[in-house]
């Protein structure tokens, strides 16, 4: 290898020795040989952080590795290069990753949810002080949508990515789809196999998606969308009904985390500050996109870019080993003496993205409205529609429930999200919806 | 940005001004802005060598460029950082490189052919000048598939890899099993729509896709394997027929580049050597496969790795913007000026891989014979079978055509390609095939 890539081995503080971390262990060991050939090092993990030094544990401990409960003897170690962390969670990590950086060490993290919400400081810290932080593993686990945006498709305008960024929520949807099963049942059923945790909301209600959108905006857009002000709307409540719907309509029901950069507007483009509207969503994603396809726990992202064209990537997003993987490959980064390019951008700050207000965007969309079975309802609700600018694409109106209310359900042509939100309100005053509207964005 | 990258413009020295030149001379124009906020530098194509000073051109040369047939020009110029080569071949376009970087200058290249057939000897030469050698371009177009494999795969091993890397041959596949079209007219009617060339030979034969699964090969298990020795074969003289009894059962006819590490041989894994099966040809993909639904001039990449498990990629394989996109990233790498990492390994050679004999591939086959409508034609053949060892999974015989032929076609379980060709030589030696047999991989 060119250059002055040290022969020594990279020694490793690793905090965290969870599902991710062990997985971790198991792989610098397995699969030394290629380490070797790739990097011309080994790695050495020499200090694991943990929080219970007692705790049996099903992976074992690297050769040579010191268990320890003592956070700064990782950070302040000078022996140790990298520090790898994993704990996860805001305060502690933060803490350890600034002492890390100040001790001078480079840094590997999977944690989405500390860079999501207080990223920027962060990658102030490692840019003064000429240190490498690295990210792979927060989003999407074995696909490499860090490295792709943030050194592939660099030379792309990114018009838009959708991503299937939650492994749990997709598997409960996947399986109320395939099966027929209610949420509940579903949820209920990937907790028992251990894709969904005790308290599921930071899956089920999109946060996880939601960090991780955050860190996929920053790298394809070089903008800081603050997390705070992100839409996010989750799975929870979804009925097979719609899931069933959608499928009469030739869509399959996804939770999407989205970004589209939106060049028409007065804002945009100035100074190259791009101006975004994201969030992330139920939606109906049309079945002829692979996007709809994505089954079970895998992951996929689909973006569109100006050189590019239509790209799409799938893959295991979560797991042992897909996510210590991604860890891996930072670290022979690390190994190989790489210059630090953390944001991939030039510039220690990020501008702040100009955003589009969620009640601007644009798309069709899909609402399923519960009526009273009597002459009248169809004009009055489609008065509502088009009182506010709505326009109907295609209907379905199933027959009466049994208890006197039909389904009446819509797609509508493109229209805002604003005027959507305002026709639907309009019904619920004028007394039409015998029960709460359900609306989702189709893409 | 940290470290003492430049601010000044990087100048290049473009070689070629066909399709991808002119592609890349619009996107350094188009999307200076992000280039610029990418890497705090400007892009400035200083010199463009052409064949024809006077031959009439689509796009604007680049404002500033100076037009010159004279390769020296490129190579000498003491401004010039980094050579861009798209003029194809392996002659001129090997002395030209070599040119360039004996003169100290990085080089970002598309050229598979060249990189495939005499790649070696021009890596240990970048290696020994400490300059860089990227060819991201030169498979899978848009797709980062050189940088996936190369810097974020790197800590896994690779068990097999799946593509469909030449979209000539991909779109003449779909029109057939999409619109029922002969080879032949599917073929003209690719070229009238500019998707294949009036020599179609390098795509429909299969050697497009054998160059890219050489350099993948060496990007994934750091081995040499020699083109001279793949195993090819491409889509010539495919049959609707077969397309139709594929899709019977329940498969889809891809052309497919396929490497597969086989671990558990005796000569495997010595000193790190990895024993290959690698080759191209048509193959049978199951339609549950997401590789089984590309369509068109798309390209795609399926990889199963030990750490990541199942990857998926997906996207224009060709083109003069999304070719284009990917060597400007390279660009933007050399701009970064990052440490060469050329062929993702250590060391200036890499060893030569232990190859799998193409008779000894076990795959389960699809064949399908034409034999007379008698008695006992169904016992002899499935007495050759047997014979051999080769064990039948299902079978389909269809009516006499009127010539009293009739098609019995198999799927037989796994075998070894040496004993189906076995068997398939004594059903002709005895006289039972009344045409040559039709056989293909199933994957």
């Amino acid at each position: 290898m060119t250059g002055n890539t040290s022969d020594k081995p990279l020694i490793v503080g690793l905090a965290g020795f969870g599902t991710v971390g062990g997985g971790l262990a198991r792989l610098v060991v397995e699969n030394a040989d290629m380490i070797r050939r790739r990097v011309g090092r080994e790695i050495l993990i020499k200090r694991v952080l943990v929080r219970d030094m007692d705790k049996a544990r099903n992976v074992a401990l690297p050769d040579g590795a010191q268990l320890t409960t003592d956070a700064a003897a990782l950070a302040d170690d000078p022996e140790i290069d990298v520090l790898v962390e994993l704990i996860g969670g805001i305060k502690q990590a933060r803490a350890l990753i600034e002492r890390a950086l100040d001790h001078g060490k480079h840094v590997v993290t999977a944690n989405k949810a500390l860079l999501a919400e207080e990223g920027p400081a962060l990658f102030v810290r490692a840019e003064r002080a000429g240190r490498i932080l690295r990210y792979e593993a927060g989003v999407a686990g074995a696909i490499p949508i860090v490295q792709t945006l943030k050194e592939s498709l660099t030379g792309n305008h990114v018009l838009s990515l959708m991503g299937i960024l939650n492994g749990t929520s997709n598997y409960i949807l996947s399986e109320m789809a395939a099966n027929g099963m209610d949420f509940d049942v579903a949820l209920q059923q990937a907790q028992e196999l251990g894709y969904a945790e005790a308290d599921p909301t930071l899956d089920i209600d999109g946060h996880d998606a939601a960090h991780k959108l955050i860190l996929l905006i920053r790298l394809a857009y070089g903008a800081h969308y603050p997390y705070k002000t992100l839409s996010v709307r989750g799975i929870r409540g979804l009925t097979c009904k719609d899931i069933n719907f959608a499928k009469e309509f030739g869509y399959t029901i996804k939770l999407i985390a989205q970004v589209r950069e939106i060049r028409e507007s007065a804002q945009s483009r100035e100074g190259g500050i791009p101006c975004l509207e994201a969030g992330v969503f139920p939606a109906l994603v049309r079945n002829s996109y692979l996007l709809a396809s994505v089954g079970g726990v895998f992951n996929a992202v689909r973006i569109e870019a100006d050189a590019a064209g239509l790209l799409f990537f799938h893959g295991r997003g979560a797991g042992d080993l897909p996510t210590a993987g991604a860890v891996l490959a930072d670290l022979l980064a690390v190994a190989r003496d790489e210059r630090p390019n953390n944001t991939g951008f030039q510039g220690e700050d990020l501008p702040l993205a100009v955003i589009v207000p969620p009640e601007e965007w644009r798309s069709c969309c899909y609402a399923r409205l519960t009526v009273q079975d009597r002459p009248g309802v169809l004009r009055d609700i489609a008065g509502c529609m088009a009182a506010d600018g709505v326009s109907v694409a295609s209907m379905l109106q199933k027959s009466d429930d049994g208890r006197g209310l039909v389904p009446l359900v819509f797609m509508t042509h493109q229209t805002t999200a604003g005027a959507m939100d305002h026709a639907l309100r309009r019904m619920a005053d004028a007394g039409l919806l015998k029960e709460p509207a359900v609306c989702y964005r189709v893409l």
